[in-house]
């Protein structure tokens, strides 16, 4: 193991590849190896990418690396989060589009990682994968997910800019206003600049932004509560509206440089400590609670475990009380 | 508390509001309550209706609740779901509507829920929620959602049979595609059937249920795992495509018809059973999750938590060797 952690470190690709399956099956290996690179994390700066499927999304994002890979010399990584099925190759075409766009550029180092079984588990192991190639020096990892549900957004969280990513023409709505996403946008980005809808579009947008954010059609998703407004007030950045289009680069300038600003902001105001502080919070908690649960079921014998849960199935025994009886044991 | 329960049971419509409040708040004698009501819980059937908004979910929810008293004479619990904040008073709006309705009809009970916090948090009420007026004695719970983001699919999922809402000309597309929620219905509905769109719209959740559900425009969101395609298949159930109008009553008597095909499905399938035992499951792991975490903090002293959370933040503890740490103490 010593030599794996020393290998991604000094820039072994494979063996990076190799230490991420082990991370993103939550293996032993790959638990140690966290632990061990723990400490070389928090240097990369994370970008979250998300927005609805035909926003060109990921052609927005392949632009942006490149367009940053010339402009700024940074080493990037991309961390394509989709949470279809593994069966139906969605992932695998998205990788097979930027393998032909950024393959042979040793700076840039992409990764698609697909759900197998519960969302919340492709949260977690995200985070064990950022945190992989955070270690291994990507000054930038930009995260790309899908945008519809809660594991998206929380997926989006780790990030310190979010973009949100919107097209014109794609029905009367903006669908991020619809998917309730807007509360989480740093920077909204109109991909796709050239179709005809695209003013509609920003002055949607743009008017949400004013108002507050008040969601959808008739006010039921997206809202952001009076607190997280009331914060972000203080605090002083209102998200910019901007409009690229990836074929052409139009607009990807512009893009670096509100992500840029954006960063800036976070660290003159002490949000940047204060965000990394909270993603630190919920990876402890999520950890205590696994190991707790763990523990626990190394105490309780599995026969003990059936026999309360068939009262439980019979309603004999209430939830609590269950956890209750096998507590005393 | 034992007049609470037994008011419940028979039929004290302000001591069940009030109870279902505590149960909201998960108060001590929510809790206790719960475990009291509970062993006459497991007889209500639960039908959940999600959709976007636009769809005209809460008018077919009335409409549905009208002909249901009308034509079969069930108690009805409707308890609408709003994930948006609780200053907006979407959640308001809905219930007055719902009010001039079916205000007076002793046989309705209506509950609005908003979120108060986290989102995982309102899946866990609602389930209180329900085994309370489960309990109670009301026939039939149909239980409403906004239906975006994976809280509104778990509260979704408690349900016996779960109905899609879809509204045509929203869009180009089928919005209930985009959101990846196609893979929880049991029924779709495309609602105000009355509008232009309405061939176009059922052309596409056709084609979509033919395909095995190959989610949105390019195959990225929304697809059910084969896994669970095949046991649908071995179980035999496609879901109906129907068209409504809450507003002249269209289409009702059939979506009734298919709701109790379904229920007679679930329980000659054995399927029925095993979604309860299910649905208990995981009522009881997170039951003993949230034990075990709240004994271990009254264990462990609050400032040796922080000592080890400084040093987290400081990234000379990994998150695993924070909670390590806190165990050996």
């Amino acid at each position: 193991l010593a030599g794996v952690v020393e290998a991604v470190l000094s820039g072994d690709r494979l063996v990076l590849s190799r230490l991420i399956t082990e991370v993103e099956n939550i293996s032993e290996p790959g638990k140690t190896a966290l632990d061990e690179l723990f400490p070389k994390t928090g240097r990369a700066y994370l970008v979250g990418v998300t927005g609805a499927p035909g926003t060109g999304k990921s052609s927005l994002v392949n632009r942006l690396t490149q367009v940053l890979r010339r402009e700024r010399n940074l080493k990037i990584a991309i961390v394509a989060v989709d949470p279809s099925s593994p069966f139906t190759g969605g992932a695998i075409l998205g990788d097979r589009v930027r393998m032909r766009d950024l393959t042979g550029d040793p700076g840039v180092f992409i990764r698609s990682m697909a759900t197998r079984g519960e969302l919340g588990g492709l949260a977690r192991a995200t985070s064990g994968v950022v945190q992989v190639l955070d270690a291994a020096g990507y000054d930038l990892i930009i995260i790309e997910t899908v945008g519809a549900g809660q594991s998206e957004v929380d997926i989006a969280r780790l990030a310190h800019t979010t973009l949100v990513v919107e097209a014109p023409g794609m029905g009367d709505d903006i669908q991020a206003i619809k998917a309730g996403i807007l509360e989480i946008a740093d920077i909204l980005v109109i991909n796709k600049a050239d179709l005809p809808g695209v003013e509609s579009a920003e002055r949607a947008l743009k008017s949400n932004l004013e108002m507050g954010y008040p969601g959808t059609i008739n006010g039921k998703v997206g809202h952001r509560t009076v607190k997280q407004q009331k914060a972000d007030e203080r605090a002083g950045w209102v998200p910019p509206v901007l409009k690229t289009i990836a074929l052409s680069e139009s607009g990807f300038s512009e893009l670096i440089a509100a992500i840029f600003e954006h960063k800036e902001f976070l660290e003159t105001s002490g949000l940047h400590a204060q965000r990394d502080r909270e993603r630190l919070e919920i990876e402890f908690e999520n950890t205590l609670r696994d190991k707790l649960v763990s523990d626990w079921k190394l105490q309780v014998s599995p026969a003990e475990i059936m026999k309360v849960k068939d009262q439980l199935y019979l309603r004999k025994l209430s939830p609590s009380q269950a956890v209750e009886k096998l507590s005393k044991k």
